[in-house]
């Protein structure tokens, strides 16, 4: 049974997200245009279902244990031109066209410093 | 207390993963030459720590609580170039050069299907 349902959830058409204990999937957000990785966070059930039906991406947030649209107040919203999912259906990679940037700090992308003899350096 | 050690994570040069209640950040692996997201996974302490030191990705599986050297049987490793880590570091983003197909399934990447109109549809 086991078996037969991860056969049909790698080579299958149809939409089955895994969903961990938290009822989460991974969502890894790129710059369409660049390539460039924007922001990794997570979707529920809800904000997948939002996210497909709006065309414009939305998360779950787990410190706040609710939906977010992303760029709600910002205007920073994540234009979503492709959406797809991995092979056991537990993450989605969202292709978007950013409408700003879309870090917090400001910064085009969450990722602005890399890991370098164990320390933090920030990256042009 | 919790506002400035936030700031620290966001603006400072120390390595100081925010590890869930799991003791899990988020990875997220492209191929530096293409751009392409290969796959999605998670690191505990121990999985980030041999990826820095070893050069080559490691993760944790979830479904076998254990450190998991990525290529270990396959020899499809992934030689990191770059190791970057996002704004309140809760996620990592690894720019690697695959020594093969990273999915188990054969397929370059994990992500070869595109959700369409709520269906999958496999892309080149």
């Amino acid at each position: 049974m086991t078996d037969s349902k991860n056969v049909d959830r790698e080579t299958g058409s149809q939409l089955n997200p895994k969903f961990d204990s938290n009822g989460l999937i991974s969502a890894v957000v790129t710059d369409d245009s660049t390539g460039v990785v924007l922001m990794v966070a997570f979707m529920d059930a809800a904000a997948l279902q939002m996210t497909q039906k709006t065309g414009m991406a939305h998360f779950y947030s787990r410190s706040r244990q609710t939906l977010w649209k992303k760029g709600e107040t910002s205007g920073h919203v994540l234009h979503v031109k492709e959406l797809l999912i991995d092979c056991d259906q537990d993450a989605v990679w969202v292709k978007a066209d950013p409408a700003g940037p879309t870090c917090h700090t400001g910064e085009t992308s969450c990722f602005y410093r890399k890991v370098e003899d164990g320390e933090l350096e920030r990256i042009a």
